[in-house]
């Protein structure tokens, strides 16, 4: 039987507003003596599941509806160019969504229906009381921190299946994954299931950054099944449909898209508002220029027009927009730097000052607003870009990329980006976007996918400890409790991913009763210091006794003398035993390569 | 041809001191318009190759001989024990050493051959100019760390066939590689292909730490054909020849094994000499307790005998044997944490104590020291540790093993640990362990090796970035510069792993064109920004360059005004162009997973 079988969904009530909140629930062994360990629930992004041919139930529906002031509407009226041109001498879409397709709604006339305008009116929602189950605090700090603009809740009215989740500097960090087709197209069910296998192993967001062919279909697919917010970058889209020239784009046609991803339900778009014209200029000496595929486009267009970008002029419409909806911004940063040469120089922090503007017009419309950040960044200067964007944007959250800390490791950038992701994080980075090893060279296949999620939840818990999030090291302390037990089974439960801890030690020690081994598969027994001491409680249990208990008079008076408060009491056997996988430099990698 | 094909065998040259240093010249194409871009020169660990059955040529040789302080000497009788009980009943170990082995030598008696003792007295050893060359720095600066303990050059008189590196604060961070045969035994000819292959990636020592049969032999094959410094743990050949009883230990066994191992030419050893007996009580309540196995071995054999650990008691003797071989210290830290939950703890701290005294103790003789460390350590108590060991050790270079800054993600450790790695050489550990993904579950592959060579050469590379060492950034800058004009092959050819980032990028564009395509293979032709700025160029270049100079002007104004040092040029095709892999939040990673 795998690890993964000791993982069950599970629910956290709160029985009085009717709500239950899934967990994933890891049930535990008993520790040696038959001391039974209690189960541990975690954090579960993966929601319930779903046939990915009905989608799943629209939980927030009659929250929505409760507050009354949404109204149902006919929805924009529907354009085959919305899944590109091939779709148009079709006549149809390939693969039209079955399932049920909820009516849009909005807000009536003169209302505002975002988390934020709730939260500044103190109205506490069923989205607060459940992300606050979620994230184990009180739910007064959630609405307080939604109504500061610190913290943001995505969720779309026109995605009642998602489940609520908070992204801000005062909760769990949370960490992205883009998905999408491209000029390379998938089938639908391919990004459906893609979906799926992120949320699977722990994305909390995913973005849909779709560009070839269906891309409206694949989106409906996506957002009807999916538990997590969905983001997107809504320009991509736009310029399919001026067959992508980007001089083509104009405002109405990119308004119109947007309107038509707000009535999906896409509950936060990318919008790259803050390449200014002025600002282009100041990329002319950097190494690798514009690097943001969005910031290119807009750029281009401010160009070709010598006029100044539309995202900025028509920003007041676009919050009106997304204010009938709660979509939340993520202001994105298209003059990001594209190397650790170009980081955080003119351009980049012209555009900074741009999207502080921004988020404050935001808020005046009551919309959610995120950030978007680097990038490229060597790492001891990466701390002050998280501090600056704080600092201008008043706490709005901020939504990196990475950053990368080195340019020099392609095929590896999960890791140099997880580095920094580390280190932005810790210091204030509310929301990460993973980085697969394919970044910078290619497409990342299913295997580039999980790594790349896996990767980011280290970076994301690393920077939980730091910030000492409220239970952030049970998981930790739990798993290196089994270690020191030899409980193996519940090791690989307890790890982000019990498949590939357990066919890790398999290949060492595939015999199943390797599992419950009281040594190391690195070392064999006569190296396990567990054994060893085993062998000391067995054949010189009372010497050692006598000096453990001489040796710690000795260290109490001495540490007690110096002020220490580590009380001492008599070592118990399990002090000295030793734990899987031992640390001396290196013992355990000192194996043999086959 | 593969991308590596770029890489060359190459010399800096000290014709003066008729020194020459092997570097790795990576050859790259012209950019666009045929400027041609020089060579590349980086730093090389993997010497000129040797055939395994002969070994490379002592080139140290003639220098220790020009000393005149050693001298020539039969050496400790061969006893077949040294390879393990089965040599013993076969009465000859398996695939004894054929090639040339030198006769051993020592100093004289009454002199000192350490690189300390030398650069103490003054002396520029050719071993000093060799590592300046390396290091691109004053030759003076190499002397005077290596006189105050700041730094070592690990340089057994008995390993001539060793290139002279340097592990300190104030030159480039090093990293380490584990191999060796266990329990589980591997062949001889293995072992040595794995010490190549780390030493191909980059690995700039490598500790043998074989636990099972014909250790000696094992470790004779390795010298011999090793580049680089090899380390090993004495403890563990000593209680092979106890047949593992940890109590039978004698500082007679060890001694004379260290004898053994001096002669062959090992050129550090890890001493666990700071478990002290009274310290054991210390990890009584633990959640790990004690996971080192050198610790373990030593807290064991404390205990069962009720005495002071031996190497501690002897510790002089230790260090006049070491003084007439030029072998350093690795001071182990055998009671360092196991998970994050006992990390900086009474006990981790007291035995840095007694590390720290043992230091001073090891000056007095002129031997040379570094300092090992953990471990498992959330990553904001990271700095502390290495701050810490740098004060009460006077400088003595931080050898750490990670840390690891969760316990959450078995299967994951070399990127947990690449993390917690980044950080502490930032701050100033000399040398970094590496970490496979192996780490805790089993015995590391071929690739495992790899990968963590590979994992810790960004986490090392990153460091020496933020600290700020000249000419750190030069291979950043010649990929990004690259991966800016898309000359693919340069890009894998600087990248540190050109294989996987050539192979990564076929998988989506195989086609040998792609690999000059001037767009991105993530996004298609229509979505590479640098096409677009290609547009732009052809279509508008007369409004693009006016809107660039008035946009240039607007902002130069303004810029000027706020006092920016930033010069802008009017905006070249460059400026504008984008770069293969687009980081808008995620673009590259929305790819078809397939």
């Amino acid at each position: 039987m795998s690890a993964s079988n000791s993982h069950a969904l599970s629910y956290v009530h709160d029985e009085e507003h009717d709500l239950r909140v899934p967990v994933t629930e890891i049930r535990l062994n008993d520790s040696p003596g038959g001391v039974p360990n209690p189960p541990l629930q975690v954090y579960r992004t993966a929601g319930p599941g779903s046939d990915p041919l009905v989608g799943l139930p629209p939980t927030r529906a009659d929250w929505i509806a409760a507050r009354g002031d949404v109204e149902h509407y006919p929805g924009r009226e529907r354009d085959l160019l919305d899944d590109g041109r091939s779709a148009v001498r079709r006549g149809e879409a390939s693969q039209e969504w079955k399932g049920p397709r909820p009516v849009p709604v909005r807000a009536k006339t003169g209302r505002t229906v975002t988390q934020m305008h709730y939260a500044r009116a103190g109205i506490i929602t069923q989205e607060m009381r459940f992300v606050a189950l979620r994230e184990n605090c009180d739910v007064e700090l959630v609405r307080s921190e939604v109504a500061a603009g610190r913290a943001i809740i995505p969720a779309n009215v026109n995605h009642p299946e998602s489940e609520p989740m908070i992204i801000g500097n005062s909760f769990l960090v949370k960490i992205n994954a883009n998905i999408g087709n491209s000029a390379v197209t998938s089938s639908i069910v391919e990004e459906v299931d893609k979906m799926r296998w992120a949320t699977r192993w722990g994305a909390d967001t995913v973005m849909d950054l779709s560009t070839g062919e269906d891309i409206h279909t694949t989106r409906e697919w996506i957002i009807r099944n999916s538990p997590v917010p969905i983001g997107t970058v809504p320009i991509y889209q736009a310029l399919e449909k001026v067959a992508g020239q980007a001089d083509a784009l104009t405002w109405e046609i990119f308004r119109d898209t947007v309107i038509e991803q707000c009535e999906q339900g896409v509950d936060y778009m990318t919008i790259h508002a803050g390449v200014l014209l002025r600002y282009v200029p100041l990329t002319a000496e950097r190494l690798t220029g514009i690097v943001s595929r969005g910031g290119s486009i807009m750029a281009g267009w401010c160009l070709a027009h010598h006029e100044e970008n539309f995202l900025y002029t028509h920003f007041d419409e676009l919050c009106e927009i997304f204010a009938r909806y709660d979509v939340a911004f993520s202001l994105g940063d298209g003059l990001r730097p594209g190397s650790i040469a170009d980081a955080n120089d003119a351009a980049q922090y012209a555009e900074l000052d741009t999207l502080a503007e921004l988020t404050t017009r935001a808020w005046a419309h009551d919309v959610q607003v995120m950030v978007e950040g680097p990038g490229h960044i060597p790492i001891h200067r990466v701390r002050e870009n998280v501090e600056r964007q704080q600092k201008l944007c008043h706490g709005a959250p901020f939504y990196t990329l990475g950053p990368l800390v080195t340019d020099i490791a392609p095929g590896y950038d999960h890791i140099t980006s997880a580095i920094g992701a580390t280190e932005i994080a810790r210091h204030g980075t509310a929301m990460l976007c993973y980085v697969t090893p394919k970044e910078h060279l290619g497409l990342p296949n299913r295997d580039d996918v999980k790594t790349g999620v896996i990767t980011y939840k280290i970076a994301a818990h690393a920077a939980d400890i730091a910030k000492g999030h409220p239970g952030a090291v049970e998981r930790d302390d739990a798993l290196s409790k089994a270690r020191f037990e030899f409980r193996w089974r519940d090791q690989f439960a307890l790890s982000l991913d019990p498949d590939t801890a357990e066919q890790f030690h398999d290949e060492t020690l595939p015999a199943e009763p390797a599992k419950t081994a009281h040594f190391c598969s690195m070392c064999g027994p006569k190296f396990c210091s567990m054994r060893i001491s085993q062998d000391i409680r067995t054949r010189f249990g009372d010497a050692a006794d006598q000096a453990a208990v001489a040796g710690m008079q000795h260290m109490s008076d001495q540490f007690r003398a110096a002020g220490s408060t580590v009380y001492l009491n008599a070592p118990t056997v399990p002090a000295l035993e030793d734990v899987a996988g031992h640390e001396s430099i290196g013992a355990e990698t000192g194996g043999v390569p086959t």
